[in-house]
């Protein structure tokens, strides 16, 4: 069998075993080293296939997918700095547990460090942020390697897949030619079928029998006891993409007398299942520090990665003697060192045995503590649906309150980094309503947020809205490419401030000198001609009947509009710190003398 | 001292190194973290500070104007995935050697790895590609600190400059509070002096006496030995930077008899040297089989990184039985396998050297075979230039002919990678002009060219032209905010053919089946709107007196405009491909046969 034979079948094999796996989306960018896997993917019906142009976009777009969809989406492309610009997106998908099959093409070992074109070191190009890498072997066509190649494809997708999720690297060597001609497989009988043809109907050529982290019995039932005997405890559903998580929480607080402080991310603010204890405000009302220190909790329950809310945090810090116990399958995420028990479990589970465990002994809740926290938290939120509404110029908090009242069941939110995911936590008030937050927390970057967002869209039936600020825009405008070439629907709520709006919430804007060209860096862009340049429908909005108009318009519309609110940095600081006190004078008044007695 | 004189102090010694080791420029991407450089580099003025937005082409800014200055570049970044957008430039300049200083700002330790937001792994985040790595020690206001700050600086911009120049990667760590408050120095006298206030003089705290790898006599003797028993010989002068370069081979192949074969990134086709031995059209002539074979050369010299001319290396392949001698100052950049000899030292000295060692032996040239290179070459570059002035269609090569006329002596001429940088080699004839031709060709990559060509543009007093294809513009778009932000003067020429371009020219036009969705990919975009968005002037031009014209207008102007001269992908080949049957037609006439006597 001549090479290109050999090269078809090697690359059919793990091609037809990622989508045997359950793979279903593949992303690349144009190149010609990696012209093996591309055609095997393009041959691949079961395989949708996503062509992009700038690679950064593109491997944020396949992480876009796979976070929407929680299964490993795989990304392509060939060997040099293409491979480079996935970094940003890779070390995403190892914080945010996304898994992603990394596929890069490489020049084969005599090309190497040789001063050949287009030849980087490729191996480990992912340091850390890769849970699995791989250098490929070169492709051959022999029942050994193509075995190989078949369990190398279930692996990977097994592996990116597995808890904690993550992003796996896959190196390909390859020499010229590059075309693949397929070819019929020898005459293959016995043992060797299997490694042509794979599996009999279709079945992976391995399976991989693996599931979340069941906690042990005696794990449940020390905790259970632990938190048993302390009645007055918080719950933290930080960011976590689980569906499964709410209802289990909302059991085990209502066992337990706990609210359940629920980050918009975490899933567990908005949803069918029972939110009598979901608290939604503690943003606002935890800045005031006689509340968060009258508010003493014996324990706190975490759940998720970090919440979102500095305020939450501090309240968590202020609260250091508490017990605390941190859920989570793998990690350690508590930066603040105040984990008492770290608990490797996968949280649903954990929280639905710890809840049917809680129920079997003697637990009693105090009803005072969850009323005090459920009370407070009205008051909060009446609080600030009451001064957002007196605000009528244009303000990015007042953009999340609407868009409460405007989202469609079943839609997703995508909140930029920076300011809109903090104004997001704020000023979101949880509902009844499906909603799906979703965000790049991994690492928080403002980078590749348009992709991500577009490719979530691309993956779900429903409308999703991205909320993303100008800077994060700029960063990724390339990923508007992708919006008309495979005619995409969402809608870009672009909060326009010009510039960097986080810094003058900081003490930057007291202290730093040249304020505004170190921190607050305008740009006066203009980002019509970037929607121009796309094809993209833009209106700019100033008043908030206009926005509701326009994001009712885009909702109904089938392709990707951007929405453009333009604010101003210093007032929007104004308007934000004009509601804490407000928040703050509302609980202390009515609350405070009760938490007294 | 409080922290944050401390930190004044500590951020203040590095960056007055920096200055005193020679550093002059530094870029920069908003972020908090990085606040305490940032600031620190703003005091001082001696450095340059660039602000920019997105970090990927904030690198490759930086990257251009250390490749112009040949002097390391100071380029800051916050912490989290904005460093990982550095990786591109950064690979680019560890493969095109180009002195780069990394600082990126870093969370302290106890912030790391527990899911505190915008931590990433950044140790060794560049891998292999950071010629040092530092994780640099946490802020303090001691003596021993403010020294190691001093020496690090002083070290860290020696080792970038070192040959072969690259990046250094130091790691920054800092605690809040990030603002840096200087105040007085304690009274210092004696050693502690030394610490605060640096060297008398503004001396640097650390001199590096380091310098180019000169050749032993005993080397030179040897090599020049062997040369003189060869006549029939080739000088190969591939992509390298130095201009001393150009003079010292061109007396070395006056004394050899061997004519130098020139790519246009070795700075020695075009200038005021000696350009009698110069070839320049051999990529037009090397692709005929017959003459390739006919000139078959004893000895093969070769400086500078790998030719960009495929021809060039078949011809050095064809004749891989001929003495293969490689220069370079540390590598072995011979991904063919063809050296007999490798040589770390100097280009320039060795040249220089080689030359003066030959002068006084018994070398004797074949006038013959220099004759009959200068006469191929005249014929191959008066036929290329009659072909190409037949086309009075948009043609890509032909843009380059029409440049060689049109810049001024002192321009830079930067080349995009893929095509242009082909039909550089291809269609540009040498000349005496004093010109100077960058690209990126450590890595050969699409990515970040519009960035790297302004940061040039940036540091070069003379006119700078970049020629770039669509696919490679639209990469870097967002470098393209540098130039009104900066006030950059530049001319991009745009060759726009609607997709990859060089995929045309390659197998896969032939075999691959969806050959336009997977290696065409069209994009459709009107770049019109991108340079509205930039507030750049866009000319579209379809003929040569209009192109003329537009450049004329451009290198008269003060700012950055964009020309674009829209081209069609399958014509552009068939355009190429009928220029290399005449080229052999008109060489193997005239020639072969006097070769065969």
């Amino acid at each position: 069998m001549d090479y290109q034979a050999a090269l078809a079948a090697y690359v059919g094999a793990f091609v037809d075993e990622l989508a045997r796996a359950g793979v279903r989306h593949a992303c690349f960018a144009p190149g010609s080293r990696s012209t093996p896997l591309v055609l095997a993917l393009a041959r691949e019906p079961r395989i949708r296939l996503w062509d992009h142009l700038d690679e950064r976009s593109t491997a944020f777009f396949a992480l876009g997918l796979a976070k929407a969809l929680r299964e490993p989406v795989a990304v392509v492309c060939t060997s040099g700095t293409a491979a480079a610009n996935f970094l940003p997106a890779v070390v995403e998908a190892h914080y945010s547990r996304v898994p992603l099959l990394v596929l890069t093409a490489d020049r084969p070992p005599e090309l190497r460090d040789m001063g050949a074109p287009q030849a980087i070191d490729q191996l480990r190009l992912y340091g850390s942020y890769a849970k699995w890498f791989v250098e490929v072997a070169l492709p051959e066509g022999t029942p050994l390697l193509l075995r190989y190649a078949r369990a190398l494809a279930a692996r990977a997708a097994a592996t990116a897949r597995e808890e904690p999720a993550g992003p796996v690297h896959l190196n390909f060597p390859f020499r010229e030619p590059l075309i693949p001609l397929a070819a019929e497989p020898p005459d293959v009988s016995g043992p060797e079928a299997l490694a042509w043809l794979g599996r009999p109907d279709g079945e992976p050529f391995a399976r991989v029998l693996a599931g979340p982290r069941q906690p042990s019995a005696a794990l449940v039932r020390d905790l259970a006891e632990l938190l048993a005997g302390l009645p007055r405890g918080v719950i933290v559903a930080g960011p976590q993409p689980d569906e499964a998580l709410a209802p289990a929480l909302a059991r085990l607080a209502a066992t337990l007398g706990y609210p359940i402080l629920a980050d918009p991310l975490s899933q567990v603010r908005c949803g069918p299942h029972d939110r009598d204890l979901v608290v939604d405000a503690y943003d606002a009302f935890l800045r005031d520090p006689e509340i968060a220190g009258a508010l003493s909790p014996q324990a706190v329950l975490r759940f998720g990665a970090i919440p979102t809310s500095k305020p939450l945090l501090l309240y968590l810090e202020r609260h250091a003697g508490a017990q605390q116990i941190v859920v989570d399958p793998a990690g350690w995420p508590d930066p603040l060192h105040l984990a008492s028990h770290v608990v490797h479990a996968d949280p649903a589970a954990l929280a639905e045995a710890l809840a049917t465990q809680l129920a079997g002994i003697d637990c009693r809740p105090d009803p005072g503590w969850s009323e005090l926290w459920r009370s407070i938290d009205m008051r909060a939120r009446a609080t600030i649906r009451e001064e957002v509404e007196r605000i009528q110029e244009p303000f990015e908090g007042r953009v999340f309150a609407e868009l409460a009242a405007l989202l469609p069941d079943g839609a997703t939110l995508f909140a930029g980094n920076s300011m809109p995911v903090r104004d997001l936590d704020t000023f979101f008030p949880g509902s009844g309503h499906r909603l799906r937050f979703l965000a790049n927390r991994g690492a928080n970057g403002i980078d590749g947020v348009v992709s991500t967002a577009l490719g979530a869209a691309a993956a779900l039936p429903a409308p999703l809205i991205l909320v993303i600020g100008d800077l994060s825009f700029y960063h990724d405008m390339n990923g508007l490419l992708a919006a008309r070439r495979h005619g995409l629907r969402a809608t870009i709520v672009l909060l326009n401030n010009d510039g960097g709006g986080i810094f003058s919430f900081l003490p930057q804007a007291e202290h730093g000198e040249q304020f505004e060209r170190l921190f607050g860096t305008p740009h006066g862009l203009d980002f019509r001609h970037a929607a121009a340049l796309y094809g993209l429908a833009f209106t700019r909005v100033e008043s908030w009947p206009a926005f509701r108009e326009a994001v009712r318009a885009s909702l109904a519309g089938d392709s990707v509009s951007v929405i453009e609110v333009p604010t101003e940095r210093a007032r929007n600081v104004e308007l934000h710190r004009r509601i804490w006190p407000a928040v703050a004078q509302a609980v202390r008044g009515a609350v405070l003398p009760a938490m007294r007695r």
